[in-house]
């Protein structure tokens, strides 16, 4: 919260004291709770699940206190939604008017985004897995087991690695942005939102409100770099391109983007854009935007034929590759789960046959199948009862299925009501609760949040 | 196609010679087919999934006669869509006036859901969990392994008793039905539209258009009973009511039907009707016909809320009980899957310990439950694109999703502009295909259809 105050100043904003209060506070509760709860015994994996799902409620109750204190929220739910919806990198905001605030608290809003991206990638790629939860717990093995000692080395050098190429990218880009007329400002709050695939941007019109195709195509290419596994990039840094490009994941992930932007480019081609240059530009970006779970736009695609939001709509649960800081139900999964049906289909014409499911050199044991199968059959049951849930409250259909696919994929955006152009300020206030809910479950991988609801987590 | 010849003789119809015609091509047909390939060879598994998917498609083919040579139903691909839903007991009708036909051609119309019924009980309940398919092969230890000669009498007699019930209970509501003041033909047809829980009526206006509460409760419960497994029927008539009471899936039936027609009850009661009688006569109604798949309508669901129409769609999926002739993806499996979530929320708590998923007293196998958690990611992937099909015609979302859900799981009405009181008509040639085989998919579970896709199958 103090990072934002070179910006309040420069810009002469009425955000300084808002920013160092909350600063102050924040700080205050840290130390009592350093002190109060300080303890030398180890953290257990059960631990680790209250303690990453609090973390994300504690971190978003205290982030809101800069748009409390200062006025510019003053209202708790929305205050809460924003920040949650920041640091679970979503992006769907309840500000009617961006463009109305001081840089600083701006660049608080993005900066939620990449915070919430760092905590993500070393949650994803090194926490997660050792609690059996995430796509990434196929390279469970290659991880030392959940013994506490072991672990904590381990975690802190892999932590400090991705960190690393995450910060050199998200130099990268801004420089890039920069280089496209940006100001530092605005560079550094779009890189937040791209490296985080957040989507929070500093302009009502999102990304769009550049005109710049330089600048479109800059966004892509990171919010790709975004979706993708954040270990391949370090491989790709050691030289070994060879092995990333022969990832299964990487392969089916490529593989999605250029399908559904064919598809789409078709359609908007014959009915929206005049040339293919321009068809490209506002269909990649949006595909990739939207699988990716960045959210930003350059086009409003509810101007697209139905067909074609509804491949935007299927992506939407896709989501980005494990240990990227994407959301959705990630490229490995759904992957997974075509080659577990195939499986099954062929293990009915051969009863008698052991049909592994692999991927790439990898056979997936029937333990992390089932994780995944159960994460699917969760995730939909979520999706399913969530829209239910939203419709109670007189919303329409499209609106409450897209806020759900929008929020539980931690997308932004979602279709109708809640589509690129509209914003979640209109929702009744206990919807926009849920809705933060379904913004941490879509964060933290559905698991890590539900197993806290069960009676047996809390038996000694 | 000779049975419905006494209705047209007595209500003087000019459907004599059509129904005459079409029945002596059939035999034709399948005289020549029963003596060129007759064999003493043994049926294997794999010949079991050609027969039962070939053998819907060639009757569905047909049973398009009798529409076809009376210029009925002029076009083959309406002619076969009407049959293939006949067949398949979804109901689905591409008729703009039912009321226009002779009572003959009514008669066949709902008869091929009587004929469908009878087949779907016998496969679903003896020969699909033997070739590996169903929610029923939980029972597969029950009935003796895949051997020719074992199977073959095994399947007669249970055959034999299962129709012997199916029988019995259409005679009951027929006698139920005209001593509510309908005739002989309309008590009949609405019979087999109810024990198929097919939902062909001969009323434009469906049941509804008969006005009258008595015929509304006893089709409101026999469609509960046709959507009940039919060895618990065999086991109800044997005195067994410990039972059949006991037994899980039918609790959950039960809970699913009362739970949603509260939910929707207290919704329709402030907004739709007059009374509590009122409300429970025609939210139950439509709750009972939609969970069974039958797809009767007494009130126009569209005129109710959102939240109430996405209650309908979601137990559209649930459907009737494993071994009943409802279709969508049976309350076993639904079941199945929620229990399974949970064993795996716990084993996420306790990760060394093993957690089995158990119906009742039995123990579901890992092989059992991955054939169930194949066939929901199959079921879902088949219900997004094939909506995503339907989308690129420019139909709208609502009617692409509604007509997918509608035939996929065998209803009939979906929603929009194929909802209770519209029909098929106006559909694309190509969508009608789709919709033809989204019925046969979900009529013989998927996989039975699906599997002849695999290349694997054909191979020696």
């Amino acid at each position: 919260m103090l990072l934002p105050l070179p910006f309040s100043f420069y810009y002469g904003g009425d955000d300084v004291l808002p920013l160092s209060l909350s600063s102050g506070i924040t700080m205050t509760v840290g130390a009592l709770a350093f002190f109060l709860f300080k303890t030398k015994q180890e953290v257990r994996p059960k631990e680790g699940f209250l303690i990453v799902a609090l973390g994300w409620i504690v971190f978003s109750a205290l982030g809101a206190l800069p748009y409390m204190l200062g006025n510019y929220i003053p209202s708790f739910t929305d205050a809460f939604f924003e920040t949650m919806s920041g640091f679970t990198t979503t992006g769907a905001t309840i500000l009617t008017d961006i463009e109305a605030l001081p840089e600083g608290i701006l660049f608080w809003r993005s900066f939620t985004h990449w915070v919430g991206g760092m905590g993500i990638i070393v949650l994803g790629i090194a926490i997660l897995p050792l609690l059996g939860v995430g796509g990434m717990q196929l390279f469970k093995a290659e991880v030392p087991g959940p013994i506490a000692d072991k672990l904590t080395p381990r975690v802190t050098e892999t932590a400090k690695i991705l960190w690393g190429v995450y910060v050199l990218l998200s130099v990268i880009e801004t420089i890039l942005l920069m280089l496209g007329g940006m100001n530092l400002h605005s560079a550094l709050c779009h890189t937040f939102g791209t490296m985080a695939t957040g989507g929070y941007s500093t302009m009502n019109a999102s990304v769009g409100g550049h005109e710049s195709a330089y600048i479109d195509y800059v966004i892509i290419i990171f919010m790709i770099i975004a979706g993708m596994n954040f270990s391949l990039h370090y491989r790709l840094l050691k030289g070994n391109i060879k092995e990333v490009l022969l990832n299964r994941e990487l392969q089916f992930y490529f593989a999605i983007i250029t399908f559904a932007t064919l598809i789409i480019g078709v359609d908007t081609y014959m009915n929206n854009y005049s040339t293919i240059l321009e068809t490209l530009r506002y269909t990649l970006f949006q595909v990739v935007s939207i699988i990716t779970t960045t959210g930003y736009g350059t086009a409003d695609y509810e101007q697209w034929s139905i067909s074609s939001q509804l491949v935007l709509f299927l992506i939407m649960f896709v989501g980005g590759m494990a240990g990227s800081t994407g959301g959705g139900m990630k490229v490995m999964r759904v992957y997974l789960l075509i080659k577990f049906v195939y499986a099954e289909i062929v293990r009915l014409v051969h009863p008698q046959a052991i049909v592994p499911v692999r991927m790439g050199d990898i056979t997936v044991s029937r333990d992390v199948m089932m994780n995944i199968l159960g994460f699917f059959v969760l995730y939909m049951l979520i999706a399913a009862f969530s829209s239910l849930f939203l419709s109670f409250f007189g919303i329409g259909i499209a609106t409450s299925i897209g806020a759900v696919a929008a929020t539980l994929n931690n997308i932004g955006p979602g279709l109708e009501f809640v589509g690129p152009t509209d914003n979640y300020a209109f929702l009744p206030d206990i919807v926009k609760w849920l809705l933060s809910v379904l913004m941490l479950l879509g964060r933290l991988e559905v698991y890590t949040v539900i197993i806290l609801l069960a009676p047996s987590f809390w038996q000694k």
